[in-house]
C-alpha cells in the first residue's frame, strides 16, 4: 500500500479556543503535528505576557503528551518596546486583526496609521518578532483581500526588516505579492486549496464550508495551488482550523470557520498526490515554516497511507469539513 | 399619514408549489396582487394542457376569493405546433429552465441547440406565447448569469418575433442587454433590489437570503436599481418568491429561495420612496407587465401606509425575508 511520511508537520495558523473546546480539540492537533502557531483571539484577547504564559499552560494541560509545541502569539496593539522585549521569548509572532473583521477581532486595529504603528513595528523588527496579519478590508466580500494589498505594501515598504505573514491567503492578488517584497510571506489553508465560492453557495448553501476569508474564484484557487504545490519557499501551511459548536454553524446566521485540524494532513496528501507533487509536501507543511520562523520543532514522524478514510460526522460537538465523506489518505502511524 | 395606492399589482414570477404549501401561501399573494405568473417547476413539472388546467384549479381552490388571476405557464420542452396551438389559450407563457440549474429543474434544457429548438420557438412566435427563461449556465456561481448572455443573444437574434423574458435578472450584464434587442424583457425581484453577496455571506451566513441566482456585486445592484426605479418599460416586477419549509433552509445544505410574497409591496414602497421614485412604482409593479404580456388583470386597489410593520417570524412553516425586522410600509387596505 502506498505510504508517505512527513517529519515534524507544523500548522502555522491554528485556533484552539479555550475551556472545554480547547480540551476537546487541542489533542487532535497535538496527535499529528509537532507544533502549531496558536491564534490569540480569545475573549478577551491574549495581550499580556501573563496571558500568553497562562494560555500556553492551559494548552499543554489539554494535550496528552509533551511532543507538541504551541507557538504562542500576542494580539496586536500598539505596544512599547520595553513590553515587547520582555514578552519576546514567550511568543513566536504577533497577530494583527483589523477591528471587527472576523471572530473575536473587535479589539483589533481600526485604522492603519503607519506613524502610529511605527514604534511597535520597529521594535518588532529589531526584536525579530514576525507580524501575522488577517488581511481583509471591510469592503465587498469578494474584494476584501485584494483591497488589503495596498496595506501589505505600505507595511512591507515601511518596515523592510519586519517579517510579515499574509495569513490564510485566498486570492491571486495575494499570491502575486509574494515575489514583490522580500519580507512578505504567506500561510495557506487546506480548505482554500480545495474550495471556491461555488462549493459554499453554488449548489446548496454549505455552512461547514463557510469561512473568512471566504473561498474565492477558480483563478484564485489555481494561483494558490501553484505556490502551494511547488512549496514556494515563502509559503507555509496554516490550517486556520476554527472550531464552532454545531449549533453555531447549522443555524440562521452561521458563524465563519472551517474545522480541518484532524483531517488536514490526510487532505494535503490527497491534493499533493493528485498533482503528483507529494515530494513537495514536506517543505509546505514543515520545512518552509522552520526557515521562515527559525523554529526547531519537536521530532515527530507521521506516516500516512493511501486508503479510504471516512471523515467522522463530528469531533465532540464540532462538525469537521467533509463530515461523513471518504478521503483517500489516512494516518497510519505517529512516532 | 403618508399613503400610496397601487392598482392591480402583478407578480410576474411566482412559485406557488402544490399541496399543503400551496394552500398555505397562495392566499398571501392573492390578498395583495391582482394576478401572478405561476412557475411550472412542480414535481413532476407542468407540461400538458391537463396539467395546466388541473394546477390552475388547485390554485383557485386555495385562494379565498375570485379577485386573483393565476397566469399559468408550461415547463419548456420541444413541443410541436399542434400541441402549442391547443394549449395556448390556457397559458400566458412557457418557462425554460436549463437542466438542473435550480429547484426542480432536472427536466429542463440540457443543450441550447437552436435548430432543435427552432420548431417550438417559431410556433411560440406565431402563436404569441412569450418565452420566460431562467438564464444561468452551470459555471462559477458569480458568472453564471453573465455567461448566459450569449444564449439570450442567440435566442433574441434567431427568433425576433418571440418575446423573451430574462427572469429575475441580477447583473449589470443583463441590464445592458435590455436595450440591445427589441424582443428582450426582464423581471426583477424585490430582494435583488436590496441585496448583494455581502448580505448573504459577508457577515454571518444568512440562509434566508440565499437564492438562485445569488445576489451579486454592488455595481450589479446599482444597475438593477437604475432600471427598476425608472420603471424601464421592458422591466417588470417578479418576486421569484420561493417558499421552503424552515427545516430545509436552516440546515446543513440549505435550499435556494427567498420568500417575499407577503412583504413584497411593502418593501417596494420602501425602496421606491427612499429614492424618491414612488410615482414609478405603478409601472414597475403592473403597467409594464400589462403592456408586455397584453393582459388585463382583475381590478384591485392596494393602499399602503408609511408606518412601522414588523415582518412575522414565519407564515405557517415558511420564514420570510427580514423575519422579525421592521420595515417602514404596511398594507392599509385592499379593495
Amino acid at each position: 500500500m502506498k505510504t508517505h511520511t512527513l517529519l515534524m508537520p507544523l500548522d502555522m495558523h491554528l485556533h484552539l479556543r479555550d475551556g472545554v473546546m480547547l480540551e476537546n480539540i487541542a489533542p487532535l492537533t497535538a496527535y499529528s503535528f509537532s507544533g502549531a502557531l496558536v491564534m490569540p483571539n480569545l475573549v478577551p484577547p491574549v495581550e499580556s505576557k501573563e496571558d500568553v504564559i497562562a494560555y500556553k499552560e492551559r494548552i499543554m494541560a489539554a494535550v496528552p503528551n509533551d511532543y507538541f509545541e504551541p507557538y504562542m502569539t500576542l494580539f496586536y496593539k500598539n505596544y512599547d518596546k520595553k513590553f515587547l522585549a520582555d514578552v519576546a521569548e514567550e511568543i513566536t509572532a504577533i497577530k494583527l486583526y483589523p477591528a471587527g473583521i472576523t471572530t473575536n477581532s473587535e479589539g483589533g486595529v481600526s485604522s492603519f496609521d503607519i506613524e502610529e504603528m511605527r514604534p511597535t513595528l520597529e521594535a518588532m523588527s529589531q526584536l525579530g518578532i514576525p507580524l501575522c496579519v488577517h488581511g481583509e478590508t471591510d469592503g465587498f466580500v469578494m474584494d476584501r483581500e485584494a483591497e488589503f494589498m495596498s496595506i501589505y505594501e505600505l507595511l512591507a515598504k515601511n518596515f523592510p526588516e519586519l517579517k510579515i505573514v499574509m495569513e490564510h491567503i485566498t486570492t491571486k492578488a495575494a499570491v502575486d505579492m509574494l515575489d514583490k517584497y522580500p519580507n512578505l510571506y504567506a500561510t495557506i489553508t487546506v480548505h482554500h486549496l480545495l474550495l471556491t465560492l461555488d462549493d459554499v453557495v453554488g449548489g446548496m448553501m454549505q455552512p461547514h464550508l463557510f469561512c473568512k476569508p471566504i473561498a474565492k474564484r477558480p483563478e484564485d484557487l489555481d494561483a494558490l495551488l501553484s505556490v502551494a504545490l511547488e512549496a514556494h519557499p515563502k509559503v507555509m501551511f496554516g490550517s486556520d482550523s476554527a472550531p464552532h459548536p454545531r449549533s453555531k454553524k447549522e443555524s440562521c446566521g452561521c458563524a465563519a470557520g472551517v474545522f480541518t485540524a484532524p483531517i488536514a494532513l490526510q487532505l494535503l496528501c490527497e491534493i499533493f498526490e493528485q498533482f503528483d507533487k507529494l515530494d513537495n509536501l514536506q517543505a509546505f507543511v514543515s520545512d518552509n515554516a522552520q526557515s521562515i520562523y527559525g523554529i526547531c520543532p519537536e521530532f515527530k514522524e507521521v506516516t500516512l497511507e493511501k486508503r479510504p478514510f471516512v471523515v467522522p460526522e463530528s469531533y465532540s460537538n464540532v462538525v469537521p469539513m467533509y463530515a461523513g465523506e471518504t478521503i483517500n489518505w489516512a494516518i497510519e502511524s505517529v512516532d
